[in-house]
């Protein structure tokens, strides 16, 4: 144990482009800001690696993928040149909703800014473009509509279309937020409750993402209850019964209700909802909705056909968020496409914790000769 | 299509015990009612079928299990003599909450109340008692502490304890009840936004448990928006990805985001919010984390041990909310039972869709002739 500061070795930014930004939709933003980090100095002469988060994750991606970003690591801000930028829509520095009736945001919008940011960096070519869940979203929504700018492309843990399953899960947690009055009304929940969670810590908390330090600077905080409520449904498709049966398992035989499992989701839900914005939750969770590469391109198969970056779809086999079958769907048809698998007991959140399996099957796609 | 009344061939009765009810909880309720649905006439010398239902149903099984329970159907109400008790804490004419501080009603208080019922009836063997979902855990769970009572028994889509899966789910589903503040404050929802729910109606509808006509008579509905959110979370886990796939995909490739299965979402949220008392469903789900056979008894195996039932376990292959090992398990430790398993693309909900091949199962199991 050292007292020293935490270096992340990637250097924060914000930039903003004025130019009104026509979304989807048909809405137009005045002008947007995006938050990114990046590798110290420039990427002249390095590997760019473009890594896209997820939900409710930021730019920075030695916070929430640690075991994959920093020195010495497989993704080292020192060798490779890394960026992530924060997406539209989310509250930790990017252009983010002001209530709960701002536009939708697609997933091609999120894509359309990381461009928009890719061109002023003048960053030509990215020599490997990575996400897992909605990261992968935007990943492979780039790699299609942008076959050009990557060489190496990774998704992990998504798909190439929203599946009815997930949107069922999506529409669940909007729904918790509309029965939480103060979500639409915009008057804070009192703070007194906040803080109150159970300090239940688990080993396997791979939802421990960002610190504190990212809270949004809000004194009262609309859709409290209502984002904690969401944040436990979404919970639950990120795990799996195995990995609650490991972590959660009530210790007491003779106790009149269980009551572990039920204390770790109000502690998760409480912690989300001390670390972000309802308002961005919501139209997160639309995004996610959005999600079809194949719109207005002829449906799914011909869009993926576009794509020519050398590609590795990895799946986890106990993701019941996005199975097997979805992965495996983009693999057979993105043109030369490799599918792995990695095998785990906590579901989709495998995506965050299983990063020897990551490295492995990473470490052998970039560094084999084959190209389509 | 005939327009004749629908004959349910079961009579509803209803009736007081008004002698004080201790509760596993340590509470005392002052009295209890318990309404049930019975075949006419008397069960002397006729098999007696005891049906335990599961959560949100009530006590006529020819309501919510039209596909076995019926005239000429595998529990015919003139054949066999059917029984079947709405629970403890239930809305469907039992005792029930009056309030969000109701005590914990256990799965053994509501194994109490049947038993009163059994002994006021005068029945001293039952010839099959079966139940799915929490039906099967009263079921199991009379098994256990009235052994000699029951001759066979079957458990469809349970277990013998609550798992931290289940409670996990439980929890964020009461935790949407307190995101509602109509739920603690008693202040009815406005009904204007009633009804409202889409018209979309599903050809897998397993869910629209009972009629209107047993919609609980009230004009303001405290915890009318908690209990949709609710009902949306419990229904993912009664379904499945697959399900979902077959009946709630988009029709349409170029349509900015998906919104069919979100709109079921909402209809079967709002549905159930109709139809149900939110104060009977908190306590209701606090009943299944209640659940294990094993309390004060040594430990689940030490409690399974105990039955005497020809016993026999059906499970269902994509059952996300109880996987076949939960089966598996407690047909292990049952003794002499039988496991079979139902192929369903439906989950959960199989154990009301896969009426052939759960009649085939049973019929099998009833008519072999090798006892312990």
């Amino acid at each position: 144990m050292t007292t020293q500061p935490l270096q992340t070795s990637l250097q924060e930014h914000t930039i903003t482009f004025p130019d009104p930004f026509p979304l989807e939709c048909g809405a137009v933003l005045p002008g947007i800001t995006v938050r990114y980090h990046s590798s110290y100095g420039t990427h002249t002469g390095r590997n760019v690696i473009w890594i896209c988060h997820a939900l409710t994750a930021n730019s920075n991606p030695a916070d929430w993928w640690p075991t994959l970003v920093g020195t010495d690591k497989f993704f080292d801000p020192a060798q490779d040149y890394l960026i992530c930028a924060n997406v539209l829509g989310s509250c930790y520095g990017s252009t983010q909703p002001d209530g709960p009736d701002f536009p939708v945001i697609s997933i091609r919008d999120m894509v359309q800014a990381h461009e928009k940011l890719r061109q002023h960096l003048g960053i030509d070519n990215v020599h490997l473009l990575i996400g897992g869940s909605s990261g992968g979203f935007q990943s492979v929504e780039w790699a299609v509509s942008h076959p050009h700018i990557c060489n190496n492309l990774c998704l992990i843990a998504c798909s190439a279309q929203i599946s009815p399953w997930a949107t069922a899960l999506n529409e669940s947690q909007r729904m918790a937020l509309h029965a939480d009055p103060t979500f639409l009304n915009g008057n804070g929940t009192p703070t007194t409750n906040q803080g109150t969670a159970t300090t239940q810590q688990n080993q396997n908390d791979s939802t421990s993402q960002p610190g504190n330090n990212e809270k949004p600077e809000t004194t009262t905080t609309p859709g409290y209850n209502g984002l904690a409520v969401a944040r436990s449904i979404a919970l639950l498709s990120y795990r799996s019964y195995e990995g609650y049966c490991q972590t959660q398992a009530e210790t007491e035989n003779d106790a009149l209700t269980a009551t572990r499992a039920g204390s770790y989701q109000q502690y998760q839900g409480q912690k989300l909802a001390e670390r972000f914005c309802a308002y961005s939750y919501y139209t997160l969770t639309r995004s996610l909705d959005s999600h079809n590469v194949g719109r207005h391109r002829g449906g799914v198969p011909a869009a993926l056909s576009r794509i020519t970056a050398r590609t590795l779809c990895l799946g986890i086999d106990s993701d019941l968020l996005f199975p097997l079958s979805e992965i495996d769907y983009m693999a057979r048809h993105i043109p030369g496409a490799q599918m792995g698998t990695l095998s785990s007991d906590f579901g989709h959140d495998g995506f965050l914790l299983e990063h020897e399996q990551i490295t492995s099957q990473l470490c052998k796609f970039l560094n084999s000769e084959a190209r389509p």
